[in-house]
């Protein structure tokens, strides 16, 4: 069912746990309890150059800053214009000189817009937008172990949970035909709605916080009611996700030929995974196949 | 499989629907789409004289009273302790009058409460108080042809959701034992939370607004991205839900013998039931068995 995990070290700890924990002997845990999240960007699919969300979201803003030129001295739309790639780092440790303004921008953008308009928006950017180095769709630069470790984990009775710090919404347009998940099982920041006169309105403020760092643990347990049993991630700001959880999966980006080698955002969960007793999974070793 | 239900047409209603959608001619329905969301107090239980939750926190704020008289003056102890339960028929009505303090008093009972503590204090609720007419716990009065239901949907690759007014966390303590419904399925008002230095700890304020009204399809769609294909619902605080979802059950209680008989709370909604193509369910003449 793993067929593209090496018989690796990595790969036969996440089979010892599963199995103790599913199995009639010590370790069992009741199937209720067994819940699997797992963050979405580098975890689930490629980041580089930028998550995909991201990309999603500059072209909204490079063409409504086109459209409106009064927006080019205010963020985010300056720095889009300017390609100031530096000003969006902050995203990562959420500091709120940026967050602030990106959180403007995306309640300006998508003010008014119905459930259904948002999805095509986002059908339309998934069909057509071109991960830069493979030249494919996103959803073609999922990483295929990680699907099989969504069956694995779900044909031992875990029910799979994907929470991002990226947009709820977004990832629940392709995430059934992607991930064999089903909406509701999709976890992530999102804007808080209302029903008005029979339709879901979007409105300008956001439910619950964003996604990140402790934001994670908090999400998942408003969601499902537990913290994880078992959860993946592959970032500092899935640190307090992956200690909320009884067996952590950190998934290490060192495979510059078949995918990217990087730790920028990540140094001090990969410093830290040994001592908190994670899991590494180094792609370049553990996956005999990525996408 | 639906034992409890007389040959009806309410019954028949229900049974045209999910086989049709889930059937293979016209008005057929992909699985995905078919998310089914239940009220909880008069819809799943008896709630009559009144909600046991509103049992539950009467408890808890009587309790608190006798512990601190400087509450006496204040809402909503003085009108425990005045018995004067005309003050709390505003809930219904969302009057922000007794809401405010109501929330108030919810934050307070629960300030740095652990989900742990808070889940103990439910469970010695609803194993040890008893419905005053009927004598028994809360949870030996949910409703036989309701809980048939839920296994008929799910037969037909519905997945059931309870989505109530009354408190998210209060609910998902015995929902799987009582419902046969994992604790993510559950819906409602609720805490916010956050993840503090390794724990799950309670805020002084609300995540979204009181699942009552517009807030149920607010709610419901928040957590599943969906509006319901199936509702079932029995007061006017349902109606939104009811009219957003494609079929929609209400529930009549008009059995004084068996249950109870009235129409506050409801007069709205079974007036407007035929107009609005809900199916009715009496539970006298519909329901061989109530318990």
């Amino acid at each position: 069912m793993l067929a593209s995990w090496n018989d690796s070290p990595a790969t036969r700890a996440i089979i010892t746990f599963v199995q103790r924990v599913a199995g009639a002997g010590p370790g069992f845990v009741p199937a209720a309890e067994r819940i699997a999240t797992f963050d979405n960007d580098g975890t689930l699919w490629v980041e580089r150059p930028m998550p995909p969300q991201f990309d999603f979201l500059l072209r909204t803003w490079a063409a409504e800053a086109r459209n409106d030129p009064s927006l080019a001295s205010r963020q985010p739309y300056k720095a889009i214009i300017e390609g100031d790639t530096a000003f969006f780092a902050g995203v990562l440790t959420q500091d709120p000189d940026v967050v602030s303004p990106l959180e403007q921008a995306v309640a300006r953008s998508w003010k008014g817009t119905t459930p259904d308009e948002f999805d095509g928006q986002v059908r339309t950017f998934i069909a057509t937008a071109k991960q830069p180095r493979f030249g494919v769709s996103y959803t073609d630069l999922v990483y295929r172990p990680m699907l099989e470790l969504f069956d694995y984990l779900k044909a031992n009775d875990f029910r799979v949970f994907v929470c991002s710090g990226g947009g709820r919404d977004f990832m629940r347009v392709f995430a059934e035909e992607t991930w064999g998940i089903y909406k509701e099982d999709v976890i992530g920041s999102a804007a808080d709605y209302e029903y008005i006169e029979g339709r879901i309105v979007r409105q300008d403020r956001m439910l619950g916080g964003l996604a990140l760092g402790p934001g994670k643990p908090a999400h998942i347990y408003a969601h499902t009611g537990r913290l994880p049993l078992f959860a993946g991630g592959n970032a500092d700001v899935d640190i307090d996700m992956l200690e909320s959880a009884t067996f952590a999966l950190l998934i290490n980006h060192d495979d510059q030929h078949r995918e990217y080698a990087y730790t920028d955002g990540a140094k001090q969960s990969l410093a830290g995974a040994n001592e908190m007793g994670w899991t590494v999974v180094n792609i370049k070793d553990d996956w005999s196949t990525v996408f």
